[in-house]
């Protein structure tokens, strides 16, 4: 039985997700960088603000950072307590996950790669996605606490699976915004109606995450909201580039296209969303999707 | 008001399509190459089996045929009454529709391409999506036939837009396939579980009308059910390039797929469902997507 | 024996390639839509300058000009002489020639397409290549008039055989240098030496026209000077793709680079030099070839 | 001075490079794994066949391994002499040298990465290319020993940097090679004869390497001699895609040309020439290059 738990790391998705965790568990740490935040969650939902040593004594410990290396950083610091899990929601890189979890079972302590989509939304709504992947053992007792948050929660296979699905669903998504990109670009510089085009492949073979969502929710009305900003989408691309190059596989499409979000990352100014990806196309012709 | 609907190509889609005619329209009138099969129709559902002269006299005529070549075939056959309209489903090539409406033109007779989604099931159903150009007014006075088949119909532009439409859904469709199969590809040579993977990236940004529906139901179960043929997607993936071309874009996702499409076409046996194409993939690898 | 030569198309490769053709044969005509540089080049090399019908009354008449669209305009208003032979060397469209040949031959008239490379210094000095398509009767007794202006004249097929060896030609130039564009930007990222890598590899199995010209030439002295314009290599590369898709070929590497080539052209300055479509992957990083 | 050279790895290139050496130098030393080839060697041409422990007490040690791991795995055996100099021909990877550089660093010797090109004819006639990483004191100091088996010996950057060039160059080679496929399976799906538009396209701005050598030598006459195996051209191009990657680059053209080399290695059969790459295309069509 889950007593305790911790959440360390409170930026856009975590400060959401800690937020359900007292409804369920009558001791919830929180840990934040910045201290002030912590104690504003504390504030907010009834949760604990702590410093990391006593974070690092609860039953189920999450962590939510935006590179594995910080996840990293923060594991060399800690002494946790023998038989707890740490369940990280980073969207962190496989590699990384199989040698912290090496590192953690030494202590006696099981580490989980849990990255969840769904975005701020799912966060606040408690509708997140957990792909996971770790000992299944582990997972069963950490269940409960990712229940608090998520509504779908798979173990998808070993150490590193969880942050490898995340990885290859971010690419894919990334497949799909080029193929929006270039498919209505195409589209409208043959005079088509793009409103009523979208509407037909939304109800056809032709749609997609993207076609669903970012290309009328963020692209067609120009509005480009910073959700998910676009270096991290090109880090994610590079870790499913990664995991290819690692077994050896042909990946054609995949490859171009993460040389072609590192381009629109590399033009792109700061803190831009992901979707503003397609004006690298937009930059190579006359037409604007909108 | 239509007073006559005739259906040339009782194939796969038209023969369900038109089986919807008779409740709406007091004169229906269908032919097919093989005529059996028009009085096996007329039989079945009311409909009457026609030559090509008494067809070519209805109100509206709908053509459903395998490409613009045959519609071109039947076109140059017929004399058409003045007024009427006619509305091809194929799906054609946009260059092949500006031609075609042009020279109907001059006969008092409009053209509109439109083309169809949602495959025999919507044919079934009469749920299919019409995308559809030319006329907007022929649109209007056509529409109420479409409606007999179809669930949302749809004006995205001028003569050829329809077809443009349906060949980036395809095109984008075909684009999806490849990060699919690349993307499972992937994460089973890192020991994913593929089923609960999917699970995840359906609940996610990564999903698509490939991972909803064909990764599921055609793929991951080894079933490949021919409903879409292979070299009908290629076929599709060309004319969307060839609209690239002409508006002289660069759409190297766009492009690459269309290349990887027509050779796992090449190394396709006959009569292979689409979804074989990631055959191609499997090819370079000791990896089954199952 | 061919007694009078005409030349039509004063450029920069054209004024230069007539100058030699009053050394070999008695009556040189030329014509350029400018009429006064054909006055000039009557003047400095002894030919004479002359209305498109006299000069369409030759028996060898050469043309030299930007595209195959302005040899169809002239073609229009000529009337040839029976038994002479048209010997077109502007980087033209194969489906282009095929159908030029047709229409002369109606008149009885022979049409070689017969692009040139070797640039302004090979037209120059006489050394250019001529890569010829058409009938082989009508090339050798052409032969002689190319062989004033040329080192290597060689047939290398029918009709439109001459066109497309110039595309592939020049698409292969292109996939050349984007391959030592991302190479060198990828060494230079590494800090290495780029004079002495070009060393290296110019006397290796990865050197190139590029990597023995263009680069240490036009590039990476910065200098790009203009003597083959960017426009006419995403024209080219444009001929080459249609080629394959034409043949319905997968050629995955050389659509891609068309991709590139266009989008390098989309943005870059008017005038440029076709090597300035490295300047595409300098936007991408902080490096500068050099 | 160097009064002692050892060369450890006597394959096809080894065997050809150690025979100069006991022209210029007094002590030459030979070691290979297979003791019986160090032998024959020795008694072809006067070189000593000795254990390694001998081998690392000379002046300058030349290595010429498969890859990195079997350097490493020499290294990992033997005590060197301080002041000596280390110079691997493998065709390896940067990070290695870099790890290896440091790694001797401590025991006060030199490590070069200076692979070399040109073939086993290059070797045998002491006219290899040596692209040379590494510190440039000992660059200099054992360039002797590389200029008895070479002709262009350059120092092209720090440690890693021969390495990089070498995988640079063979990429570039591969990209070549594709283009070469595509571009001469596009020219005989239309008819054009290959020998002619080769001697055309070799006297023009679309010639590399490829085209010179591999395509009239080992492809067109249908000989495929294995000089230089596909997989270690696939692992080079792999070095190159993980350099690309390291510096956060785009480059979508090597990218996608690492894919098709993969998969065609993939499908080859044990034991290829690096040109039967080729063989990718051919079954992508029915078009042979010959």
């Amino acid at each position: 039985m889950i007593q305790s738990v911790a959440f360390i790391g409170l930026g856009a998705m975590g400060y959401r997700m800690a937020a359900h965790l007292p409804k369920h568990f009558n001791e919830v740490y929180v840990w934040n960088r910045n201290h002030d935040k912590a104690k504003q969650h504390a504030a907010e939902y009834g949760t604990q603000a702590v410093d990391l040593r006593q974070a690092s004594q609860a039953d189920v410990i999450f962590s939510c950072l935006p590179t594995s290396q910080e996840v990293d950083a923060i594991l060399a610091q800690v002494q946790l307590k023998k038989g707890c899990i740490w369940v990280d929601c980073t969207s962190g890189v496989p590699e990384a996950a199989k040698a912290q979890a090496l590192h953690l079972a030494a202590q006696g302590v099981h580490f989980l790669d849990a990255p969840v989509s769904g975005q701020t939304i799912g966060a606040e709504n408690a509708t997140l996605t957990f792909m996971v992947g770790g000992d299944s053992d582990a997972f069963q007792q950490a269940r409960p606490a990712m229940q608090a948050m998520g509504q779908l929660i798979k173990h998808v296979g070993g150490s590193g699976a969880g942050f490898a699905v995340k990885a290859i669903n971010n690419m894919m998504m990334a497949v799909h915004l080029c193929a929006a990109a270039e498919g209505f670009t195409t589209l409208k510089a043959h005079g088509v109606n793009l409103n009523e085009a979208l509407a037909c492949i939304n109800a056809s073979s032709g749609k997609s995450g993207v076609t669903e969502t970012a290309l009328p929710q963020r692209i067609l009305n120009r509005e480009f909201p910073l959700t998910f900003a676009l270096p991290l989408l090109a880090k994610d691309t590079g870790i499913a580039i990664d995991l290819v190059r690692e077994a050896k596989l042909s990946a054609p499409v995949i490859g171009l296209t993460q040389s072609l979000i590192q381009a629109a990352n590399a033009l792109a100014e700061p803190n831009s969303d992901f979707s503003t990806a397609i004006k690298l196309y937009e930059s190579w012709s006359n037409i604007t999707l909108e």
